[in-house]
């Protein structure tokens, strides 16, 4: 695309629609983290030209207006703790940060929605919750810092999404605002609509390529009040994850959360924790957990499902308490981070496979790992088919080895997902990082499909160029 | 648009493609029923120009391509049984009945999916499911007649939607063919993919405006193994309704159905049926439904409801046995064909509210009901807000009666939806029904998206015209 320069008298209309405060140029020392996001490599990060703060809608609406007539790039941005560089403005341009709208605007207890802006923590949402009762059931497992918009951006799924499913199974209503400045109302607090296309879904995901969103109606459902988990260490891989359909076939129960965690994520994040936890020498950890209304309920589940647990042969098995639960679920949520730590030259993935294809999945990406000499620590969603898996280089010569062996040790990865039914994200995105691959997943029919709707929406392809495709 | 006639050429043309055992003509004295659904009002009748009843993907694929080059209209039909007139060849041209693509492919208890074809009966699928302990848990209530193929084109919901959603959120895959003639396959088995924009929920909802739907994937879920309901009469509509945000408040408990019956809908059902139900003159009655895994739970469960219920003083409240319960469920289902064989001079509305709107809502059509002089009967699912009111004229000049005054209540009905945070149907869909009501909902910039997006699909907009917009 024609994409023009931000000039000094563009900038000053900028200043003009945000003010003063709002604004923050290209020379600024804290810009350069509004250029990157959760993803390690390099290649991925891009300076933005300038970073604007608005507060309102309206602000948003005179933003894009200005920036689509001036044909300048905006990347729409949360927390930045994506993992594909989708909040990274990849042609430079415009940075719209919404960590300023994050006001909750509404909580409606009468008819279980919340009304909230997209800067909002999704944990600080939980906590608002907590009194009425009341919790928003599609949260990643990123709570602690994950926005909300940036949720909706990606559709966000997490460790409970066995149960709840992902966050676009909560979203009953979107403020957004179009390139052109135009500002609409999709849905609402209602549950059911089916007046015109879906709208919403499609906005849901689209990682900022076809609208800012600007508010956010959540549908919430009443807050569990008693949970229970379970630790189980297994001598194969194999083992471990033959549960998920055991737990599918034998119990009835659809538990909140189907943990998998290799011995390496495992054991070496304990470590680093310095957490006093079963292991014998496992090969492969699962944390199982369920949730409910009532405390007979879930101890009966927990149960059920370590009965059908058993025929897995564990090495060990560990009803957590409450307090022993809250360490395990640390631990897996630090995972990413003890990885991250270990070297840049890595890739997060997110592949998805049907889960019956789970088993087979792991095994090629074990033989994957020892025909290319290549560590993948694993470790994820075990219950819905969402594994991640953790390419890596490490040693002296990282660097150069992860350039080479990076792109077909993904595209690896990816195939063996397509041919097993699965995809190459399941809740990360595809961004800058994966667009390369598109079209493994996307025939070129599809992509047109894709690229058109695009241009329903954002004519000027101003809006996250250079991501999706 | 431009349409063009069905020559004595192209129907020929068809017949090669189909065979002569896969084609209607206008003059079949079966083909009327092909120009209608279960709307009444003929204003909403059609008769098609050719009937096709095509077997595999390769022959829509042709259908589609010849069609759109001869620019003949396609109307993609199930089972009919619509209520929004969705079905009908408003324009007329070509029928494209999926009634024999009604085969269940595969259903795959390892990845807890099912794969279908679109003519497959919704409980036809369910009977088979059965013996694995699994289940399709977005069906409608119209489950013993409907298409599958029909619940996605309508995104349909139903009485079990409080607990497990709607349709959509049970499609993990589709096949379908776009005009032109191209087969695309979208997703598959997994159950999390955010690979690209959502093109299965655009689809999903979308009335067969933008493809052809020839093979669907759905997610099934454990199949639940005990269920408890209970029945309960009240002295006022308002008592009957302040339970259900009572229930979501107080227990914790997300039932499977909270379904509403106002007194002339119940009694009147219940004597068609020749049924001996409780009924001590309530004003209203309300169906709760839990189901789950365990006895235990359920019992429990129905009791916490029950508990909850007692703050609104029901005249009484009976915990059903399986087979009574089964009767209860009867007369529900028998509603709308109640209402419907009194007159045909009414409208199945459908309208959904926010849940804390609901009782504000059935006292405005109270009022607008003595207001205008029109008998509203009012039943439906109102654990999800979505309430079926069924405006009727009736007596010696119905007919006229109702000319007059359809669109000034249907009007009224929705304004006061809108003004509510509702909108005009949760499920039965737009059609050519509620066409001319869009622009109550959607804003100019909306439609034009909207529009948009069908002309990406569909350039020469000949599937399913004149309706939705």
């Amino acid at each position: 695309m024609n994409y023009q320069s931000l000039t000094p008298e563009l900038i000053e209309q900028f200043r003009g629609i945000c003010g003063a405060d709002a604004l923050m140029n290209a020379d600024d020392p804290k810009a350069a983290r509004y250029g990157r996001d959760q993803v390690s490599e390099k290649a991925y990060h891009h300076p933005p030209d300038l970073v604007v703060f608005p507060t309102t809608k309206e602000q948003v609406s005179q933003i894009l207006e200005l920036a689509d007539r001036a044909r300048i790039p905006v990347t729409p941005r949360g927390a930045g703790s994506g993992l594909s560089g989708g909040a990274v403005p990849a042609c430079g341009g415009i940075v719209l940060s919404l960590e300023r709208m994050n006001k909750i605007l509404e909580i409606d207890p009468e008819s279980l929605c919340a009304v909230v802006q997209p800067g909002v923590v999704t944990a600080a949402l939980d906590r608002e919750l907590e009194p009425y009762g009341l919790f928003f059931a599609g949260y990643p497992i990123s709570e602690d810092f994950c926005h909300i918009g940036g949720n909706i951006a990606e559709n966000a799924g997490g460790g409970r999404a066995v149960k709840y499913g992902v966050t676009g199974n909560y979203v009953t209503g979107l403020e957004i605002v179009i390139p052109g400045g135009e500002v609409l109302r999709l849905g609402g607090k209602r549950y059911k609509d089916v007046t015109g296309y879906d709208l919403i879904s499609l906005i849901v995901g689209s990682e900022g390529t076809l609208a800012v969103v600007t508010e956010i109606t959540l549908r919430l459902s009443p807050r569990p009040r008693h949970r229970r988990s379970l630790l189980t260490g297994f001598g194969r891989e194999s083992e471990a994850i033959d549960t998920v359909s055991a737990i599918f076939r034998d119990t009835g129960i659809v538990p909140t959360s189907i943990e998998f965690m290799d011995a390496f994520c495992f054991t070496e994040t304990a470590k680093s924790l310095r957490f006093d936890l079963p292991s014998e020498g496992s090969a492969a950890y699962m944390l199982y957990e369920v949730d409910g209304a009532d405390p007979n309920d879930t101890e009966r589940g927990i149960e059920k499902i370590n009965d059908a647990v058993r025929g897995s042969s564990p090495m060990f098995s560990e009803l957590l308490s409450d307090s022993r639960s809250e360490e395990v679920w640390k631990l897996r949520k630090r995972i990413p981070w003890m990885l991250k730590r270990i070297t840049p030259h890595q890739s997060a993935e997110d592949i998805s496979v049907p889960i019956g294809a789970i088993p087979g999945f792991v095994r090629r990406l074990r033989s994957i790992e020892s025909d290319l000499g290549i560590h993948i620590p694993v470790f994820g969603h075990a219950g819905d088919g969402n594994l991640h898996a953790h390419p890596m280089a490490v040693g002296d010569e990282a660097e150069d080895r992860w350039a080479e062996i990076r792109k077909p040790v993904l595209t690896t990865l990816y195939e063996e997902a397509l041919r097993l039914g699965g995809t190459i994200s399941g809740e990360h995105g595809i961004g800058n990082k994966r667009r390369e691959f598109m079209p493994l997943v996307s025939s070129p029919t599809e992509l047109g499909l894709l690229k058109g709707i695009k241009g329903v929406f954002d004519p000027n392809a101003i809006l996250n160029p250079a991501k999706i495709f």
